[in-house]
């Protein structure tokens, strides 16, 4: 692990120093970070990204194709103790109330601040930013694909199964922005969750 | 219906004419909305709007206190329509399926933007922007409660059950995604929002 500044200009403005490419990406994805905890999503581009990070856009593009690069790097990496948590709470067995009792567990062990990136970008990314719509569906088939694998065993399911599977996904992310805001407890949450998924998960 | 062009600057820049209140508060909000439509909710802002409706930031401020005021004017305005079809489906009977389809009709047809804008505001506003998290709550509360009644006749009960409406009501929102992204036919989604309610409201 290296430990790199935000900015790694020297106290005098000297150029930045010499990083190797792996240590470059790292430092951009930091500093991506840092934009989209302080100022929003929707505040992170690549020049504002370039400006944050004292290096040229060029530099930028090298590390990351476009925008859409850019946002899937740094959801990979905010998400991924996330998924892996996810990915072991799944597998553990199908037992329902189990398997619930897990997620929500997993989910409530989550920083804040990731779980509101994961709301925003499922829930109003693709509203609040038409272009990034098809973003939204890529990673949604994504995760989909992963539940449905777990708990069927297959993908190939019909275009309403597929809608179940996103709803109670869905409603997992809902739960969890009452719980943020106060509004419904952890036990609450866990029982109207056993609810969706009971109706849900039984056509 | 006082007719009103976007900019009221004249074709030499001359100064705007004089509105009555009502006729320059109804011009800054489709000033406001077609900002929104053009360029997302979080690109609205007081300046902005000033400047795309040629006038002073002033002018702006008599008329709306504060951005909280200005957004729940717009919402209040783009929602108008829809509140009252869904009110009139909500009132006309209790009977499970008969109440779904029709509010599932009125989703279906609320105008795309419309339902881009209500997604946005509940889904996503407090996850990209924390400081208006106080006003989603209170829009959702205020939604809560008149579920609440039409469905149960108090808005009394306990904060799983306030849960479970809210649950529902994003069940909604997302099989309107899911209908917009073409993922799921409206059928589908009718099926899928039958069996949610099914389950969340028989505790």
């Amino acid at each position: 692990m290296v430990s790199i500044s935000v900015r790694d200009r020297g106290p005098s403005g000297s150029p930045r120093p010499y990083l190797r490419a792996v240590d470059r990406r790292r430092q951009l994805l930091e500093v991506a970070s840092a934009v989209v905890d302080r100022e929003g999503l929707r505040a992170l581009t690549m020049s504002h990204l370039a400006h944050e990070a004292g290096v040229t856009r060029q530099l930028v593009y090298q590390h990351f194709a476009d925008l859409d690069a850019l946002l899937r790097a740094l959801l990979r990496q905010r998400t991924g103790g996330f998924r892996e948590a996810m990915s072991r709470a799944l597998e553990r067995g199908r037992a329902g109330d189990d398997l619930l009792a897990r997620v929500v567990e997993v989910g409530l062990a989550a920083p804040a601040n990731d779980r509101r990136l994961m709301r925003y970008v499922f829930c109003g990314l693709a509203d609040d930013q038409p272009a990034l719509g098809g973003l939204v569906r890529t990673l949604r088939r994504q995760v989909t694909d992963r539940w449905l694998t777990v708990l069927h065993g297959t993908t190939a399911v019909t275009p309403a199964e597929r809608a179940r599977v996103w709803v109670v996904i869905m409603t997992m992310f809902t739960l969890w922005s009452l719980e943020d805001a106060g509004e419904v407890t952890a036990p609450d949450a866990l029982e109207v969750m056993r609810a969706a998924v009971g109706a849900l998960s039984n056509p």
